[in-house]
This record gives C-alpha cells, structure tokens and sequence, in this order.
C-alpha cells in the first residue's frame, strides 16, 4: 500500500532537506533487542565510487537504514588525478548530514589487498590515513587498536577467488588465532556465499551482508525483483553506536538480500515467530479446517515441504496473509515446515512448526 | 517494499484459491476496538455489473477488507434478458466463498428510485426478493423489518442531483424521523460530498464510504495516485457480523478514499494519535532541536499551518517518518498543525498538537 | 515512456467508452502484411469465465488487439442454474459493442471433451448452438460446414495428458487426414508446449497462442514480469475478418507470450530484420568497433552464442538499444548469433547474422 | 510495453558497460530534420552537483538523449576544500565515455552571477577556465570568441526575481544587441516561464528546457507522473556536434516537460502532424461516424474546445490510440480543436483540424 519513496522527494541541500520522507521497515526482532538495519560498505568518489558522500546519507535516510559505513579503498584511489587522496574526508563530509538525519555513521575504511588475504573492512575506527602502510598485519593491528571490528569482505568473489568457494588462507587463521577478525560478508552486492554461514558459525564470527554499493542505491535495487539493498540486521540493545558494536562483537547479526534471511538457527527461530502468526480456525466442515496465517514483516516466507493433509507449499507474501485448510488432525498436532528462504548453514533452512490458534 | 499483490496470484476456481495472498492495511485504531474494513456498495451480472459475484470475494480478500456487501439494484436489471431476475442470487453464489476467505459478507440490495428519494442500500437483510415492490416507504418498512440498516447512496450525484450539493427532501426527513436511515455515502466511487459530515452529524447517521464498483477493483483503483479502493472503516468490538452491525448503528465509522480520511473529531482525533508518534529530540545545537515524526499507517498524513519556528508543512508518508527541526522552546509548548487531510465536518479539518517526546 | 493503461480509464458502459485509451504495440512485420494481434480462446459467465462479455471486447482493445474470439464450453456451463444455457449469447452480447471499437470478433465456441481428442474451438462459425450434440465427428463436421477454423487446445495440459507431451491419437490423425484440423495451441495461458512446433511444420497447421482468460486479463497479465497477454500473431493481407480468416488457414501465424517468439524459420527470419537494426560504427580504435544496435518493437531480444572477438550475448531491451564492441574483422565478415527467445522447432531457435552498417 | 530501464543494468565501469540499454524516445519529427533530445544544463562534483560526470553519460545514455552538456558553475565551487577548483575536469572526466556511448558531448559551463544577469550556460566553448574572470561582459566576449551559444538560465527563478516573472534588464538587451545571447530557458528543472515564449519569439532566440540535475536524474525525474525528465528538441541536419550546434544558432527548438511540448507554432504544428494519424471511419450509422485516431509518440496529446457534434475533449495517450465518434458533417468539413499541452506562446496553444481520413 506504500508509494515508493525516492531521494527526488528530499531537497538535497539545506535545511529543506529534513522535510525528506523515510521509509519504515517491518522487520523481525528479537526478544529483548531492537533490530538495526545496516550497511557497512559503500565507496564514494573518494575512492571509486561515483557519488558525494553526503548522498549515501540521504540513501540510507530514506530507505529506512539505521547504521551505515562508508569504505573507500585505501589503496585503490583512481580519483586522485583530480581529487587529492584523503581517506578520512569522506567520513568528515557525511558527519553532519548523518547528525541532520539520525544516521549512525561508523566510520570505516577498505584495506585492499591481493587474495589472500583479499579486501577487508574496518570498521569503528579514529583515523583511516594512518592505516595507509605496506604491511599487512601493521594495518589491522593498527586498526584493532582503534577499536576496529575487522569484517572479511566478499570471500568468494571470483575476480580474487576464481573457483568462487570462499576458503580460509592462513593469514585469515591468524587473524582468527589473535582475534583480529569479527565477520564475513555472507552477501555482497549481488552474490551471496553459502559456506560463510559454517565458516562464522564454527569461529564465532558475525555474518554480514552488505550492498558494496559504488554508483547509485536506488538504481541498483530499485526493480520489481529486488525492492531493498542486502543489509546486515544487528540486534542491539538500543539503538545507539556502542550498543551497535556491542551486538557486532557479539555476533548478533542476520543478513537480508532479496526474498532471504540468513541466521543462525538460534536468531531465526525467533525471529520468524515474531512476525509470523496463526489464527483461530474460522472454519471446520469436520474433515478440514481453516485458518489464516499471516505475516507482518515486509520479508516474505516460503514453507515448504509440508505434511500430508497439509499444503505442500505456503508462500505468505511480505506484509501479507493466508488462507490454510489441512487436516482437522493438524488441531490437535503441529504441522512441520521448512522455511526455504531462511538459511541457517550451508547446507540447512530453518524448520518451523505452524499451529493453528486456540481461543 | 511490498510487492502489489494482485488476483491473478489466486487460483480463481477450486481449493487451490486458498493458496492466494491478502494484503494486511495498516490503518488507525480506536482504543477497544478493532477497524473493520468494509465496502457496502458493489455490483455483479444480477444487475449492471460486469463481474460474477465470488470475484467480489476475491477482490475482497486479496485488498485486506473484512467485510462487503454485494448491493444489485432491486429495479434496474439490464442483463434479464440473459439472466432471470433473483435478487437473491449473488449473495447465494458468494457465500460459500465468502466463508471459505474468512470474509463477512452482508446480504444487501440497492433500492434504486429517482431522486426523491434517490438510492438506498439495504444492508444486514434476510431476503431481497420480497423488497421488489411499487411503494417506496413499504419498501424501507419490510426491509427494517429484517432489521436492516439503510444507507442513502451518492446524494450529491450530479444525474440525479443537478447541481451537486446533496440535501434532504421531505422523504428523507420522514425516514429520519421513522428511525428509518442510518447512514449517508459521504465517498461514492469518485466522489465525495463534503455536507454530508453535517448532515450525518447533526441527525446521528454513520458516515459512509464505498466503492460502488461495477467492473474490476484492480482496474478502477489500482493507478499509482488511487491505489487503495474508497472504504468505509467500522470501529467493531470484534471481528463478526454481530458486532460490525452494532457498530455501524451506534455511528463508529470513518471513511478511507484516496489520501484522505473522513470521521468525526471524537473519533478523528484519537486515530490520528494510534498512528503517529514523535520521537526524542536527537539533535539540539541551542537553537533548534531535530526530531522524528513517524507514522506507522498506510495513510499519508498532511499537516499544514504550523507554528512560527516549527515547519509550515509536514508531510508523513504512509508507513513513514520525517525529521522534524524546530525551535526550542517547542521543547515546552506544543506544536498547532492542521491535518488537511482529516476531514471532521464540511468545513473543518482535524486540529492536532505535535511535540517531541521525553526520554 | 508509456504509462499502463488500464481498463478503469474506460467509462465502461455508453457511449462514453469510446473515450477509452488503446495501447499500440510495436510488433515484427512480415513485408507485404499486417500483424494482426489475436487471441482465440476466453471464457466469461456463459460457461465458466466470470465476466460479462463486453469486458473481453473492452479489454481487448485497450490492450491493442486486433481480434478475438469469445469461447465458451459448449459441454461444460457451470452457471446453469442461474444463466440458462444459450451457446451464442455470449457472441450476440459482445459483438455492439465490438463493432463501436473496430475489434474483429470471430465467433467460436470450445468443444469440450475428455482426451482424446480433448478440447477444441471452431472459429469463424456462425451458430454454436447447432454444435451441441453428442458425436464428436459430427460436432465437427458442422463446424467445418460453417467455414470453421479448428484449433486444438492446450494438447500437453497434465489435466488431460498427465506427461505433459502433447500427442496425436487417431482421433486428430483422422481430422489431419479429412483437413478437419487447422491449427494447434503451442502456448494456452502459462504453459507452452515444444513439440506443437513440429506437429504443426510436419503438417501444415498454423502455430497458436492465446490466453485461455477465465478471470480478469490485466490481473492474470499485469506483472512486472509478464506485462501482456499471450497472443497469436496474424499474418493478414488486410485487418478484415476475411484476410485474418485466410491468414489463419494459410497457417502465417506466431505466438507472443512473456519475452519469447514462436515462429517457422520463414516467418521469423524477416521478422527479426523487421525491427533489429545495426548502425554505422562510430568508433575505431584500429583493433575494435564500437556500433549501435536497436531493437525498435516492444519484444527484447536475447542474442546469445556470439563469436571469438564479438560480445557472447547481446541483450537488446524492448524499444531500446546497446551498443556492441567487436573485433575490426567484423567489419567485413558477419557475426553469427542464436536468438535464444526466438523458437522456431521443438529443438532450434532463430540462427541470425548481426553487421554494422555501411555508410 | 516497456520495462524501465535503470542505470543498474549498466556495469558501470570497464568495458562491460558496453552491454548498458538504452531507451528509443518516440519523438516528433520536423520534415527534413532528424530530432535530437538533449539536456544542456547539469551539475556534477566539480561545483555543486553530487555525481562523477560519468554518471552524466551513463544517464544519457540509458534514458535515449543524444547530446548533453556537463556546466558546472564558474564563481561556485563548494567542493574546493576536497577538490582543486578544474573548470575543465568534468569535461574531460566525461568525454571518453560520451565517446564510448556515442553521445554529444558539449563542453559548457555555468556563468554564476547576481541577477542581473543572473546564470547563463556558455555552451560549446573550448576552455572553461579563461572564462573565470570578474568583468561580465568579457566573460561573455570570451565564449562567444570561442564560437559559444549563449542560454539565459532560469529567468524567473524566485531565489533571483522574487515575482517570479522573467524580464529583461539593460545587461540583456546589451547581449541581444551585440548577437551575444541565444537562447533563455523556458523549462528549468520543475517550472517553466511562459513569457519566455514570446522574448524569444520576439528577438529571435532559441527556447531551451533542461534537467539543471544536481542529484540523481531517475530519482528526480522518475516518478509515475514525471517519466522523463525535462529536454530541448533540438531540428538538426544530421546527428552531429556540427549539425546541432547550427540548429541552435538557427532556432530550431522545442522543450519537453512532463506532458507538454513548448515550441514556436511553425515546429508545433508540423510536430503534431508527424504523430497524430486519423483512420478511415469503420463504422457510420446514418448519424455519426466512428474513426480512431492515434498518437505513435511517447508524448500524450490533449485535444480540447472541439465543436459541436464532435467530443469536447480527445485524450491521446502515448503510443496510444482513441475511437472518436462524432457527426456525419465531419466527413465532409474538419473538427477544430486546441492541442492545451502544446505551448506556442506565453498565451497560446497549439490550433488543429482534426478529419477521418478517405479510403
């Protein structure tokens, strides 16, 4: 029922700007927790991204984000014939636009090197320009002494990776063995790698998703097919930059791209039953019975693999609701259902059980 | 970010329609009660409809309403050469569809005379048939006998009303005074009369909104500026026939058509508060303080006439939020705004005070 | 650059519809014809459709077709009770309001019987009513001794033919071998059947393609993904009823559905160059040329399969143009392509060369 | 028919973005003269735009224009702290994409003064730098030395002339007198200058509209009501730099803006003739006749005050087609209409005859 809401709308200079229009994003949440929606790497032209920085600002304004990062590349400036390389004016030139706007903007920065140990993302840090030296390990370091979280970007990127199975290199263990490395992007951009979600799960690491963006958000993510940019969910206690890195550190994250949810089963489960809802049979001819299942996130769930005297399949749309008839049997006994666009491994979606509501 | 659903996703014959997808309205509340969405007025090929009557159903279901009523014209019946006249038929076809959708589907009939008296909807009857009679007030008579609620339709119609401005004739006065009217279309297809908030108020008559639709739901209001059908919101203790029909002759309605909202201020002023909420000052340089202005309704909200210091205009859109800059003393005084597109009477609009919340 | 155009945009009944809006297609020409736009096959309440008939003639012209016919079941009228059943009903109804919109209304009629031989339409009859009787072969008989075109329907549909690979039984070798059978469905409303294609070329039927429409046109093909009806494309000397009707017989047909084409080789050839047009290069670095190519007709077309030097696929958009980067020697030698949505057999698809021009 | 093309279906950088599509415009035509849809007034990062000037080209490219020009501002270049001041960089930034896309790129830049003069665009100029000196008039000797057009922008611009309404000051006059201005803006963005039709009219200058886009062109410019943004038609020989660049010097203009077309009544009329088509009547009663007319451009036509016997209004989507039933007496004599959205002066519109054609 919502008009789409594009940056047009905001008047992009001076204070008419906060006459802009946000969108409002129903999405799941966890007991106790408030979801953050974030986007932790997005380039501008102070690297090779092809806009100001103040627009990326506006983006996550209207589209309903709460966090975001701009990432230029350290070590990859192709602008610099024209534009003298700063690596924290980015972040100086956002700053006031996020305070307009109550964006929280974590200031980071994309270390870019050859795979391994491929591109990685500070995130939380002071002072990029001083993470601009040869080594390595010198870089992160000297990050991580900044506060940094270290996300892995795009592991299995196949411009660095050709076989485009993400795998751990040694320097990555090492990163791991001193606590270097916090998250994996398990989506970026466009593709999205399955074995991130074991590869986090087995090293404590927080799942991230992220749109990489370089040109335009609504461009890139605004067709029929793919109404949202992929975004990390943080479930943080408030909404405030310390309670965002708490939940990083922690590891309580999800990532949203297109139709799909990735999260550890331990976050799924919950999250799906805080949207999802069954009613009380309206119906019962004595052999059926009908109920109506409905959804209230703009996430739409596809269960699949039902039981007998139950439908094979049930597609509840995004803000949207069913209509089940099974089994009267299915009163008295749950009916058990895969959730096929919640992935929680590899290898694994998350399994439900739906029952219909007693008075 | 929710896709349009439309009934092509439904499997218009046989159990598999149950797989089809209702979209969920997010609209204002009453405290303790429940808005039941409705639309009183709609046609089928029982009379100059185009359309079987389950597709009303259908429509229904798929568009998030509750509750309809398929309203035939008792004397105009254009289709008898092909279709032997039963006034009862649409509603027989419907109601096994209807139950199965979970929809309250109210027996009605349009009594269809030129103006004085104009058309009138019978609604919550038991029989049609037996209304098909010459004599008008024998008409109204038997079907109040059946306890029916009777709505005056379109008075403001320019083929009957030629100059627009709907106005009581003595028969209107009589049925009023008989106990015999209980609610004037206030929103009729496309159109709306702004007197009839007077003339409902002044005689304690629920104000009404319909679709009269005759062709497709989809086509008539599916445009970018028209996406939502004109309905009439019905504050019900619950969701059933017994309540929404003490509700609508208690006068609890309100009417939804195209971006704006009609109903009286005691009911206009606490559904505007459900809605819409105001946040903490984020931002407070020692002259202005930001904060934000939500609205978690599929209604976009217009306020105009703010204040000096505060904006003169603060447009919500649906399912959205702005930012809201102002001077600091609002800290302590509410902001005056005019909702421009909260109808109260043929003359006013609703009045509301915003101010920021405290922590 | 269009906006939709929809059905609500036309003042349904009276002589106002005539200010109703008709969308052009731009579709591949066969030099020396007109591409007549068809759609043979729909329902409405006179069986088991669930509009009124005039929608179909309404829709049709809004949505820029040429012709159609109306086909209710001859054994199947599910609205008995209340519609007395009257085979040529639907086609009395429709054909006013046919005539105040210049559409070409074949009458026919679907003969509805279990497999084999199934379902078929007689089109360009003059009376359906004469067709109810209980001996197949005699019920096509009469068909034929009213001029009739026979079309056998959606020959894979898993209702009938639980493979889903249509077949000939005896029964239509029968028709074939009396000239009683002229055309075959490949595409009937979501599905098309491969091998339709050979059947038809190995015996001299003309390839079809239609809707099928029991419901509401714009909601079953309204989608993003699926923005027209399927369509049978004609042929004709003239728009006249008697040039479409010799067309048809002369088997000159196509079949639009979704984004692909289904043509004989003879006919698809001259339509791709019918609208794909290669420019003179305007740019040559000494190894590569830069040229545009257009595609000027509303069908994309994805050409796959390029060459060592040239682009592997070239994905030209509805109505719109790339620009193809190639290796210089594609200056006087051209560059072989598949037009992978462009079906000419069971197992082919259209073979094209693609060459800048010459200035 | 057409799917929205966005800037994300091009790869933005490399040589993938080879396979970016573009959008045909259906335009008119002036005989003779090959239409070229340009937008000579745009902003990037190097004054006060938000975008790399590549995205200027990409821009143009997929929304179908074939020449632009890039004029950031001369005396405003808040981005000077980040970035060096370049009057010359964008263009050069810009030109081997524009080379790679084959658009007309135009070197331009904006004058930036107090009104008056206000802002002029010296288009077609050679180096912008030599422009950045304090005297007004040698600024202009400058470009104009350089072979430039010289476009007023924005005359009534509200931030420059409070009223709103466009007028000549000395300074103007001056330039008109020494052959040193040569077009003003009709169109700027959101609003237009109806007088500017006659100033120009009366002093023999070209009417110019343009984006002046400083953000993003499809999310100003892409909203159901605004599907394309604002354009200068410009009547040129060939599509070359040259052939432009004399049509502009000799008048040949015209400005889409949303619905409306603005041009001299000499292009006017001829522009509608080379899309609007009557058919031959297709039905005739005794009484009226029944003929379509059709409109083959992307540009609807609203055809009103037609005479009696004739509909008062004709409405000719885009690309779309209308049935017009009107009396007999219009087979023999024409039916005058007024075209109200094409604009030929500050108070007139464009005057048609409208007649069916003969067979």
């Amino acid at each position: 029922m919502k008009n789409k809401i594009l940056l047009g709308t905001l008047m992009l200079l001076g204070t008419m700007a906060l006459s802009g229009q946000r969108a409002i994003l129903n999405v799941p949440e966890l007991p106790g927790y408030v979801t953050l929606k974030c986007d932790f790497h997005s380039h501008t032209v102070f690297s090779d991204g092809l806009v100001w920085p103040t627009i990326r600002i506006e983006e996550a304004w209207r589209d309903g984000l709460d966090a975001i990062s701009i990432t230029d590349h350290i070590e990859y400036t192709p602008r610099k014939l024209y534009i003298p390389v700063d690596h924290n004016a980015a972040w100086k030139i956002a700053k006031t636009t996020a305070d307009n706007f109550n964006i929280i903007l974590v200031q980071g920065t994309e270390i870019t090197r050859k795979m391994p140990p491929g591109h990685l993302n500070a995130l939380f840090i002071t002072d990029a320009d001083s993470l601009n030296r040869p080594d390595f390990m010198e870089v992160i370091e000297a990050a991580v002494s900044q506060g940094a979280f270290i996300q892995w970007n795009h592991p299995g990127w196949k411009n660095q990776e050709p076989d485009g199975i993400p795998k751990f290199y040694p320097v990555h263990l090492e990163l791991i063995a001193k606590g270097w490395l916090h998250g994996i992007e398990y989506f970026n951009e466009h593709e999205h790698y399955p074995l991130v979600m074991d590869m986090c799960r087995d090293n404590k690491l927080a799942v991230i998703g992220n749109s990489d963006v370089h040109g335009i958000i609504s461009e890139e993510f605004g067709t029929p097919e793919d109404v949202h940019r992929p975004m990390t969910f943080v479930f943080a206690k408030e909404r405030t930059m310390e309670s965002l890195k708490e939940a990083m550190f922690a590891g309580r994250t999800a990532v949203w791209y297109g139709n799909s949810l990735a999260a550890f089963e331990e976050y799924a489960a919950p999250l799906f039953r805080s949207v999802v809802t069954a009613g009380v049979p309206f119906k019962d001819d004595g052999k059926a019975i009908w109920f109506e299942l409905s959804n209230s996130s703009d996430i739409p769930m596809e269960l699949t693999g039902g039981p007998e005297g139950a439908p094979a399949e049930l597609r509840l749309p995004a803000s949207g609701m069913i209509v089940v008839k099974a089994d009267r049997k299915y009163l008295s006994e749950p009916m058990p259902y895969n959730v096929s666009n919640i992935i929680t491994g590899s290898n694994s979606v998350l399994r439900v059980e739906i029952k219909p509501a007693v008075k």
